[in-house]
């Protein structure tokens, strides 16, 4: 198996994600193939490892090379046509043609989905491709689906968030017959907007048929019971739940961490403790479940965190690996191209 | 001043509703009526204070006998029509009389709402009443409106959110030129779903005239940041918005007890930051801070949370107070008779 890695994307490119490949490389059976300029790479080569190429420091890494970069500010469609020579367009069109089985990139989030549509390809039967990010929840984590792919959505898109996810969680983290919520502001089915109400009446009626386990609606709350596998619901408000959680997660560090340093005393009196909070604050980081698969396309692609650091990109590269392994999107186009 | 508490509803009425507006009413110069069944308060009354009635507890605490309920299973519209001797339904009509300043319930949230509406009327400009709670933040807290009153909305009824967000926080929070942002998934103005896009282009071009100090889009995760005074949302995405911070709330509260319960040593070392802690799941309680207003309304109306306690009747109760205080509500309606 061949993971392609856009090394020029995220907030600490290329430095981290050079790390976390060589990290990985260390561990997996794969090739990695760091897509990026070559020259900054091996620079940064020479100056954590003291060698004068990727190779040397790992047989199983490989560079790339490209001269541009799709930087955050670009915008998404503007730079998939344009920056024909960047890593990301690069990396795409690598993964398309079979020189590699999965992309992985910490970039511009719409240009991702833009060139996963657009160079890779949807799926045939599936309308809208989604970003599905795992979230913690008490004692497991759950898949949120759709995290920001499709700000406006219909029904039937809904319906096949849940039908992704179904057979991603039963192929990659071999959950038995994952429950599949819908996000609503209420568990009873007259509740919520005109584009809930639809979907769950096609979801209730036809579960069998479209071989999801519906649980109904969901509220926030219930999300983080460990009760649920999948959360359904349309981009918009997808994102605003990522990112809410996203920021209470910050503000729970913040306080926590200024509760407990407040002064000499309460830092002393804090230091017995400081295991059982460390291994509180894992469980609350969503990112230590990794990056956010793009669900809906013909071959495998992992958003990594933007804000990935060398741990983070070494555990996504693990999680894109298993996601290959797993064969899901091969499934997930045999089930679709059956309707 | 006289408040009324409608004692029959939440989750712990009338026990903590009693109680609670005995702890308040010690404190604030207010009356305080008591809406609801007068023999089984005064049982209570027997049991918790060993007096015959609640006015030998505080001189300043009266009951307004009822006789039905509306309790949480029931249809909002039909309960308001039917229930006609409901605690709910008679303290609206009270207000709306003049016998009280403001009315507070724990109760259906639906009926509340209903019961706000018809009983007592929106305020002449204002098209859509909206629920407005405060939320955590970094060393502050901030407003979110509408967290669940109006599932589908226009972008004129996010403006006038905005205006009466801007009254309130100016009026009865003392906030000097409260910045109000956009809940969106970005934070540039061509981002969001069409709802979203339409708000933002009339919040920019007249926001003098509107009185909005508009900071533009916010994302979930800059909410927190302590830097917004009020996120503008629709019903829908503001509602999954407050469950999502409640769920996670909760989740953060179990693991960080799991982690310094694990065993005994964790125990022990936990023993000297427990005041530390507790500081902390301070600042992420929302409950800390208070109940959820209905902005919108001829009168002050509070909804208290569902599982308030004692200590949480009492805080709602003097939140109430220093809303009626404030005068918001007159400043309300003149501000929008002007349009």
């Amino acid at each position: 198996m061949t993971i392609l890695l856009d090394a020029m994307g995220g907030d600490n490119a290329p430095d981290e994600a050079i790390k976390g490949a060589v990290k990985a490389a260390k561990e997996i059976k794969s090739d990695i193939i760091l897509v990026g300029n070559e020259e900054i790479i091996n620079s940064k080569v020479k100056e954590f490892y003291n060698k004068s190429k990727i190779e040397e420091v790992c047989s199983n890494i490989k560079i790339k090379h490209t001269t541009e970069e799709i930087v955050m500010e670009d915008i998404p469609t503007v730079a998939i046509k344009n920056k024909k020579d960047s890593s990301m367009v690069v990396g795409f069109k690598m993964l398309k043609e079979g020189e590699g089985d999965v992309f992985i990139s910490a970039g511009n989030s719409g240009a991702l989905l833009t060139g996963a549509t657009l160079l890779v390809g949807r799926i045939k039967g599936i309308d809208r491709p989604a970003i599905a990010p795992l979230l913690p929840a008490y004692k497991k984590s759950f898949m949120l689906i759709d995290a920001g792919a499709n700000t406006n959505c219909k029904p039937l898109n809904l319906v096949q968030f849940a039908q992704m996810a179904s057979i991603y969680l039963k192929t990659t983290l071999g959950v038995e017959n994952p429950k599949i919520g819908l996000l609503n502001i209420g568990t009873e089915e007259t509740k919520g907007n005109d584009l809930v109400k639809e979907t769950y009446n096609l979801l209730n009626q036809n579960s069998k048929e479209y071989g999801v386990n519906f649980v109904g609606n969901v509220e926030g709350r219930d999300c983080f019971s460990g009760e649920i596998d999948a959360v359904v619901t349309d981009g918009f408000t997808g994102n605003v739940f990522l990112k809410t959680v996203e920021g209470l997660g910050k503000l729970v560090k913040r306080n926590l961490t200024e509760s407990l340093k407040r002064n000499l005393w309460t830092m002393i009196c804090s230091l017995p403790c400081l295991p059982a909070i460390k291994r509180f604050s894992k469980t609350m980081d969503y990112k230590e479940y990794g990056g956010a698969l793009f669900l809906g396309v013909k071959k495998p692609v992992v958003k990594a965190h933007g804000s990935s650091d060398e741990y983070l990109f070494y555990f996504t590269i693990k999680q894109a690996e298993k996601f290959v392994e797993s064969g899901a999107v091969e499934k997930m186009k045999k089930e679709f191209e059956k309707n």
